[in-house]
């Protein structure tokens, strides 16, 4: 089974590496390139779209910010999951802002804003404080503002009509603040017969807009419930196929959606280690129209990223159930590089390993993690 | 890091795929065509030894049957782990009884046979029932014959006179028939700092002298030390560096060493999942001089190989815990083409999914497992 990827990045990657095992075979489309490259070895496998798309059994993404006529290209073969109307969603928050009104799932009240006058409206309809976000291309912390006191609107205003001039296709999408307490995201995974299975829930944390470290522990039943309804009305609305991931504020145990990606995701990288199938896997198995496997916990599990370093203490190799996952990658600042993925049999267990690799890694690389061992309980 | 494998089959594409998350490039040499493949992607990555040994940093090997020119070249290149003179051992049953006699680890008593003279030594020595093995090249019962009863002699050594005649570089090893319970193995890797880490006794069945499921429970702590020591002499004996696998018979209770081979081995697949870092991880790690992970089984797991076929039944994937591991080969009688991997929390579960799995494939293509499921308690 030949499978193309649009993308050639560190999730095309994983999923070439997941998939060999099925005798699944990726290739990865560079939409900027026009190239297509071996995911693994970067080999050249030619160039063009149209041919790709030829050569293909299947056609997938690893990302949602791509160029409309490539995404039009590849819905045409018929072979395109989870197809140009999810990944547009998942790249357009105000396709997003649509979907989940039109699913009936909760998220922030928004407000879409072209407009000096639609930036006002926002303001009134919604109140203080609120976030903007770029309706485009918008990710990583990327293309947000907020806007906390009245006085700063004149100010924000004119960055915001900067960046909508900038663009025309831009817009901004206006969300009241959610005070969350901590930010939760689902994995799951459909199959085009409508089978659904979902890991558990994952807690993020952030530094600086960007994925520090995730957490896979036994978690609260009535949240990964409401999550897994959640998911189920969003994949079904959307007659999805393949991993679909939601970020989700927690809002004193009720969850509203931030955001989704129609596509594997850096918050389900410990399902490598952690889940009896990873989601890699269960992406591959579902656009192939394979049975689903298992998303069980297999043992509580947690993810570091790795990020704009090519080295770390070779000492925590020595840490029992760590696995070192680096994605082949040039060092750049700030660039997700790898990830370090840390299982053990129980949250006690976990606990003092995370606390131990802590102790290896340099803080100024890795800060923050300290404040992620307390929420191992 | 770039590795050079001597040998392009299946262990060295599972090489590739544990490597390629610690950013380590495999690249296989084919010993019978003199060139050098990408053991996933099949690419040809140029001709010539003294080309692939320049361009490694570290060689290594996935079998043991070399020529002696090629492990000499490696040998030379001061970058071949675990060596020339362990390849050799695991590769020539003579070398094989030498290095256990001044190792001390017990195996089957044994006469080298070149010449009828010793063929009829051979049985006034060591007594019926025999077996005789050839020296070199014999593997999965290739190149064995049994001598039971004294009137088959004469018949017997037509045979092995001619096998002898039409070779000059074979040998016969006469062994003492051990009248064993089961068959384990242990797989275990030494670094060169001299720590050694050693999985979980595994029992292994075989079919037709090729082995067919591999089962490893948590055992017998007894004969796990018992195998951990002679692991430990044979491989500070050589000076061991990478995966070391030896094959056992188990005779009520007492350990004696069937065979060993000097790399990964097929009864160590189950690591895959069963293990926190794999087999194939675990030999990089070594032979990369990187430290060692642990060895300890995270839950029940079975290996059943798949033979001569490219295709089993899609509703196996549906079994909780169950991976399915193709190695991208084309389709021939007998051929090892693949293996499954099955985990569970328990032996109970474990049991369990082993039945839902024995049900589900085809009896004629994968016969014996039910005996198997008896052997998990």
């Amino acid at each position: 089974m030949n499978v193309l990827v649009l993308g050639a990045g560190q999730l095309a990657r994983m999923m070439s590496l997941a998939g060999a095992p099925l005798n699944i075979s990726i290739s990865a489309y560079d939409v900027n390139t026009d190239s297509l490259v071996h995911p693994l070895t970067q080999q050249n496998l030619g160039t063009g779209l149209a041919n790709a798309i030829a050569a293909a059994d299947i056609i997938t993404a690893e990302f949602e910010h791509i160029p409309l006529a490539i995404l039009e290209q590849c819905q045409k073969s018929g072979k395109f999951f989870p197809g140009e109307t999810a990944i547009k969603a998942g790249g357009d928050r105000r396709l997003e802002k649509q979907l989940l009104d039109s699913a009936n799932v909760g998220s922030a009240a928004y407000h879409i804003v072209n407009s000096e006058a639609d930036f006002n409206q926002a303001i009134s309809k919604l109140g203080l404080p609120l976030v903007f976000k770029s309706a485009l291309a918008g990710y990583d912390g990327k293309g947000q503002w907020r806007l906390k006191q009245a006085e700063d609107t004149a100010a924000l205003w004119q960055k915001i009509s900067a960046f909508l001039a900038a663009d025309p296709q831009q817009s901004i999408v206006a969300e009241q603040f959610i005070p969350f307490q901590r930010e939760v995201s689902l994995i799951g995974v459909r199959r085009a017969n409508g089978d659904i299975k979902v890991y558990p829930l994952t807690e993020n944390h952030h530094v600086n807009g960007v994925l520090s470290v995730s957490l896979a522990v036994a978690g609260n039943e009535q949240l990964q419930q409401q999550a897994c309804q959640m998911f189920t009305a969003l994949a079904n609305k959307l007659d999805y196929v393949g991993v679909l991931s939601i970020e989700f504020f927690d809002l004193n145990g009720k969850l509203l959606v931030n955001e989704i990606a129609p596509r594997v995701h850096n918050s389900g990288h410990w399902t490598q280690q952690g889940a009896d199938i990873c989601q890699f896997e269960q992406h591959l198995r579902a656009v192939c129209n394979l049975p689903l496997g298992s998303t069980a916990l297999i043992r509580p599990s947690l993810m570091v990223n790795i990020l704009g370093e090519d080295a770390v203490p070779e000492s925590i190799l020595t840490i029992p159930g760590l696995h070192l996952h680096w994605y082949g990658k040039s060092k750049r600042p700030g660039r997700k590089m790898g990830h370090i993925n840390l299982s053990a049999p129980n949250n006690a267990e976990l606990k003092a390993r995370f606390t131990q690799l802590i102790n290896l890694l340099p803080e100024a690389i890795f800060p923050e993690l300290q404040q992620m061992v307390n929420r191992i309980s």
